[in-house]
């Protein structure tokens, strides 16, 4: 199907090329088109890239996977006539790096950019999930313990999660048992707010191939 | 040992006890006494209850269970003087329900109780742990999954960080695998973030008997 990716750093190229493998016409939006020549060639031209208005226009499906603290102007270059009726995966966090690191969050607690996407967006249906791990891993899910972890969805759209589920287990390999629907959009709170606690394992595991899982 | 528990809840009286049933000398410290008249009888009056002071000074460690809005008044109370030089467990969370359900949270993103705490009883060695989870899987972790879940320890003190993590093996069989030590007190932001999703999830799971397990 015609997926349109927003942003072209390491999370927007590791779904691309994933997506590319399985056969997707797939289109990447940035501000930087020569950014990824690179990336284009290792996955032999098989892909597009373009604005990010040509790459909302492009995609049945939008997919942000932009800086959490730009991801509100992108989505407006790429434009709501582009993005009405559309389902939007959110798979963004807004971690703000001006203080230094660890990151903290530029929303958070009483709002989240899920929300404040969704806002902007009425006649879009957004949903969050896949923001809570590693790029790899989102792709990969098999590569951590076959699979046997956590990721999360928030949505007010029940039919609109009810589809990214579908695509999350033919896209990545995700089995719908590990997929935990939070609820509304106003869920996606707690998952922003898990990544602090991410970044913090990442130092103390020294790696980011780790994962939650919800142990019940 | 002697252990005093600040905090006259569910959390503390779940403690309390558990640590009874051990053998230690417990005394739970309170602004109405009266309240635990109940819980008393129910561990056969093994246990003392006293002011938040008496039994901070009964502790060779005090454990902070009060609710986390008003752990610094509870600990103001209890005195600097009756703190000083010993562990404070802090298991609060700064839980928010001034605006309703589900809580926000009163300090986040950039602090966190526990440096509040740290801050305010600098010779007070501050260990943050057990705050992520249901208070009857704090004292029985193999309820659930023979304790293949997590928890996670934040302090400065690298010795008092090791202390705790022996007695909770050995007051509640927490085993050391299943610790994550993530730094210094400043990683408690992580730990006491994660309580908005941990809330989300007891809604969509519909039970608070699971936990979380870091999966590498």
């Amino acid at each position: 199907m015609n997926i349109g990716i927003l942003g072209s750093g390491m999370v927007g190229q590791t779904l691309g090329r994933k997506l590319v493998e399985q056969g997707h016409a797939v289109m990447i939006g940035t501000r930087e088109p020569s950014k990824l020549q690179d990336w284009l060639s290792s996955v032999n031209n098989q892909a597009q890239v373009g604005s990010y208005a040509a790459a909302a226009q492009h995609g049945a499906v939008v997919i942000n996977a932009t800086a959490g603290t730009a991801s509100l102007q992108a989505l407006e270059l790429a434009g709501a006539d582009n993005l009405n009726g559309k389902i939007l995966i959110d798979i963004a966090n807004p971690l703000d790096f001006s203080n230094g690191m660890p990151p903290t969050l530029a929303i958070v607690n009483t709002d989240s950019l899920g929300e404040q996407i969704q806002r902007a967006y009425p006649h879009t249906r957004v949903v969050k999930t896949l923001n809570t791990l590693n790029a790899e891993l989102m792709v990969n899910p098999q590569q951590l313990a076959n699979g046997d972890h956590s990721i999360f969805i928030s949505g007010d759209d029940s039919a609109a999660k009810q589809q990214v589920i579908v695509w999350l287990s033919e896209w990545f390999g995700w089995q719908a048992e590990h997929i935990i629907d939070l609820g509304d959009i106003s869920t996606a709170r707690g998952t922003e707010m898990l990544l602090p606690i991410w970044v913090r394992l990442w130092g103390a595991l020294g790696t980011p191939a780790f994962n939650f899982k919800i142990v019940r």
